[in-house]
């Protein structure tokens, strides 16, 4: 069938089972061909194909509500829902979102884009319903086995259970990593569990045959074998009737269960193996997460097509590469939750396995752990993706800043970032970080400078963050950073520009391209501010242009023109950042920098109107 | 013996089993008094007193480290490590605090203050000592049945286990209460433990009988009662060797449980069940947790010296009066991250318990399935104090305000709070809600404003914020919100206060008292601000003095500094507010005032500097 003519799900109920299984190799093919072109998250999608297709034959009854944890699995229920034809456009300027969205389907009824909410969400779905909405039928949670290791999955779990009269239906979609692979203790119960399929048949079979020689051996065999014939788990402690675990990739196993679950009075876990990159060799084969999201490749070969220049980096490698010959001369412990492949951290593990920790999809956990570390005089340094760091405010500000504890934070894709979304970018956390104490923060105007404020962060008392962009750039020269204080890159006479971060660069450009008469300030320590050359910006009575990739409230350039009042001095500053309620749309960079007015074009026209 | 001349705990090995029970005798009696006179956390330490000594007793060398969770539990720790002869001074300005706290001993190896850092904390001891600290021996988290339900604490638990060559004991004290009673499924779990204690023994003693019997029973009775007789549970599941529980007011048991536990080689839970209030009839009884934290009380008949006047109310019970007068007009569901009883809840409760959902110590849980339910139309309101709301900073930003979506949020304990030092301060809520979309902020001047506005925030389009301050008031005439314009209290020519909270009211006495020439503006609406009023104060060119009990970074004076200077006007303000790099010290509520500047003499000395 054409996968473009489908409209909604419903055309389910009229396949056979082979037609059905039919479908699914198509969506599959359909997925690979398609995100060949436009890149996205690969091996995710082609995992849960027939657990997608099968929700939507079992469920499908309008009111259900399918639940999508993190959402970026949620390709072929797009499919399904009418939206195959968008895929051309998946992840561009106003194209198909890489994630669940409110704004394309009524199907989307949940929208994330950060991990572990789903069971939170099916909660309040289920506790909607008791309090009278009548629009929910069957409420269904897909969690990833990553994801429900996070606290928050934890929460949700000991409360999901206790709803009177309510029964939440939990799929545990178990592909052995989320991003990367799984860790922790759960991820070994997980691994048990999966061997247990086999010894909970042959527990069966002898307990029919010889009653007594299972006891016996019960009590033989060591606590770890032992384990591996009880029933009991993690859920089933927690209040669900644990099924599985099965084939998630075999169509007909996967209908049986979920009519099950369908039927159940009870909350429950249905617990489903699936294959990543089922479907495309090079993806099932991969170990590292290297197709969890990709951009536009050969088919044929599986490589990326993006042409790679001399000395092209990305700030992420270029951060890594810098940890790794910090850490030849200092024994200091690395932690990160869960983004190993995409901070570019396999390299330093495979040099220190030692001395670096993936601690799953727990940056709350991560951060303390961190405070702990430094506590007890060991250096330590935690690598974050800038909005995956709002997961750990708390701990950031009482157990690192609070008591300026030595820990070098690195914020991975700050700034606006393209193709993700409303729920990724990079813009809050300067605010976040402002407002607690004692955190020095800074950014490099190019990967040589970021490449040696990671270096220099290790010799500064107290909490560092060092924010970087999601960007490739040609590595030039290496440059040091001997002090904190901001550094002119251009001097002129008409007004003064102060920004940070890759920004600098661009700006620098303009300026000269435009022969525009202008100081450019590099305030690559956000904070502390440099008030002694503040001082002199806001004497020299210049006009002052701040521009920013971040909202508005609690940036750099509202720390100047506070600081301007504090000191008594009056100042014309024009301040090029973001609303702080604006809602960020999915586009390519140019196309965000473009809507926020933070793209050339914008930055020059202010430069010209200020010098007028 | 005298309890004031205890230096350290070293002395506990020169006791007899029977001299360490007197001496628990000894301590019990002490705590009961000294805080009868002070206030203090009571139940929960009265609970621990055997298990304490039994802790210091057992890892008596000087590197051994005790991780108390949340650390108000650490009373007998402090008298034990020489610290009894300051409990005259508990909690007061420069005294003793009510947490552990690095300033005051060494033993006080780590400072949490909010809840369910410690196996995080332990999880970076072991990794500090395996990369090389020396001075960390044996490391032991103490923490709570409701501690350990929070989501933090599962992704360190996941991850504590699979540390290679390090052992983690974790003693989960187990009083079926955190500060009110443990919810959620785990708690159910814990009931089954306890009642496992029974069961275990049974089935020992049966299986050396009869061991056929047993399967065949195994097999018959129901599945609920087969979960008692197994040993597995979420421990186990994890990785930990589990012991317990047992009677953790048993001096001799709970020495004997962790001797054992300090030879064990693997990660190990031990698992006492406690008493609260142990010693004191009244707290013993106690199922509400009202013995948690108090006043000074009269021993005998277990009330609250504190005298109340006609009319005084706090604000909480205030808020909590009115959530309960709007739930009667309308069917909306109430959520509460267990602080049911610091939030006056208990009535709410009675009269409406099916709209009312305590999750337990899971702030994000309940921020997100409050998202989840106004997202589904229904109206929903989120109680939490200021300082545990920073746990779900995610959540409020990703899932409420980004989608802009109807929670009612009220934060109690806004603003300096006295006795609890400095990790309970509500002075970071301003700057972390202003970073965020659409986030309307309020507050009111009094207990009556603050009430219209609870009942107002319900009206309100998108999420809403009603802060308000731990603090009694006399309730005067009821009072009505209509709009979310500024108010002037007083006008006058000299210069324009603004202010907001309670702050107004005392502003507003000291402008009357002393005949200041001032304008007071009461900001109620924190955000948005009042631009119409802004442009006006602006353009009268009087002086502008903002004062707000919040950091400065991110705070309403920023927020004016900063529109000032997008509307071009060149304004002169002062701003009295808390520098963002401050360490906040313990002290009455005064003394804080009065140490950050915010205090009446403070205030009137700007006021009279500005009119000068």
């Amino acid at each position: 069938m054409n996968l473009e003519d489908i409209e909604n799900p419903l055309f389910l109920q009229n396949l056979s089972k082979k037609e059905l299984k039919k479908l699914c190799e198509e969506i599959r093919q359909f997925l690979i061909e398609n995100i060949s072109k436009t890149g996205g998250h690969l091996a995710s999608n082609l995992g849960v194909v027939e657990l997608t297709v099968a929700l939507h034959y079992v469920f499908h009854n309008q009111n259900d509500k399918l639940i999508f944890d993190v959402g970026h699995q949620a390709y072929t229920h797009k499919i399904l829902t009418g939206r195959a034809k968008d895929f051309k456009n998946l992840r561009k300027t106003g194209g198909l979102s890489g994630f669940t969205n409110y704004d394309e389907s009524p199907y989307d009824c949940w929208e994330s884009g950060h991990s572990s909410t789903s069971i939170s969400a099916l909660s309040g779905f289920l506790l909607a319903k008791r309090n009278g909405n009548k629009e929910i039928g069957d409420v269904v949670s897909i969690i990833g086995d990553s994801s429900i290791a996070n606290g928050m999955a934890f929460e949700a779990l000991n409360f999901a259970s206790t709803i009177d009269g309510e029964r939440p239906i939990i799929i545990l979609n178990d592909n052995k990593m989320g991003i990367s692979k799984s860790v922790g203790a759960l991820s070994n119960m997980f691994n048990m569990m999966r061997r247990l399929k086999f010894y909970r048949g042959l527990k069966r079979f002898l307990i029919k045959i010889n009653p007594r020689f299972v006891v016996n051996w019960f009590h033989q065999v060591k606590r770890s074998i032992k384990g591996l014939i009880q029933t009991d788990n993690i859920f089933e402690d927690m209040g669900y009737d644990y099924y599985g675990p099965y084939d998630g990739n075999d169509l007909n196993d996967v209908i049986r269960a979920l009519e099950r679950a369908k039927i159940s009075k009870s909350p429950c876990v249905i617990h489903f193996l699936t294959k990543k990159g089922l479907g495309y060799e090079k993806a099932e084969n991969d170990e590292l997460g290297s197709y969890h999201g990709v951009g536009p490749f050969d088919i044929s070969t599986g490589k990326s097509l993006k042409i790679y220049e001399e000395n092209e980096f990305s700030y992420s490698e270029i951060v890594a590469k810098s940890l790794i010959e910090t850490r030849r001369k200092l024994p200091f412990i690395l932690i990160n939750p869960a983004t190993m492949v995409g901070n570019r951290l396999i390299k330093f593990e495979k040099e220190f396995p030692q001395s670096i920790f993936d601690v799953g999809i727990a940056e709350e956990h991560a951060a303390t752990m961190a405070a702990a570390i430094a506590l007890n005089k060991q250096k330590v340094a935690l690598l974050i993706y800038s909005t995956f760091a709002q997961r750990c405010y708390d701990q950031i500000l009482n157990d690192i800043a609070r008591r300026n504890l030595n820990v070098v934070m690195g914020f991975d894709r700050a700034g606006l970032i393209a193709e993700e979304g409303s729920t990724h970018q990079g813009i809050y956390d300067i605010a976040m970080l402002n407002s607690m104490p004692n955190i020095t923060i800074c950014m490099g105007k190019n990967l040589a400078e970021t490449k040696a404020l990671i270096s220099y962060a290790f010799k500064i008392e107290g909490p560092v963050v060092v924010r970087y962009p999601k960007a490739n750039e040609i590595y030039t020269s290496d440059l040091e950073v001997l002090d904190m204080r901001w550094q002119y890159e251009e001097k002129g006479s008409a007004l003064t520009i102060i920004s940070y971060g890759h920004d600098v660069m661009r700006i620098k450009r303009l300026i000269n391209e435009n022969n525009i008469d202008a100081s450019l300030v590099n305030a690559r320590f956000i904070r502390p501010i440099d008030k002694q050359l503040l001082i002199k910006i806001f004497d020299d009575g210049n006009p002052i242009l701040v521009v920013e990739q971040v909202v508005k409230n609690g940036s750099l350039g509202q720390l100047i023109s506070s600081y301007a009042n504090e000191v008594g001095k009056k100042i014309n500053l024009t301040h090029l950042a973001i609303d702080t309620d604006e809602y960020i749309i999915q586009a390519s960079y140019n196309d965000l920098l473009n809507k926020y007015h933070l793209d050339n074009e914008s930055i020059l026209k202010e430069m010209k109107k200020i010098c007028a």
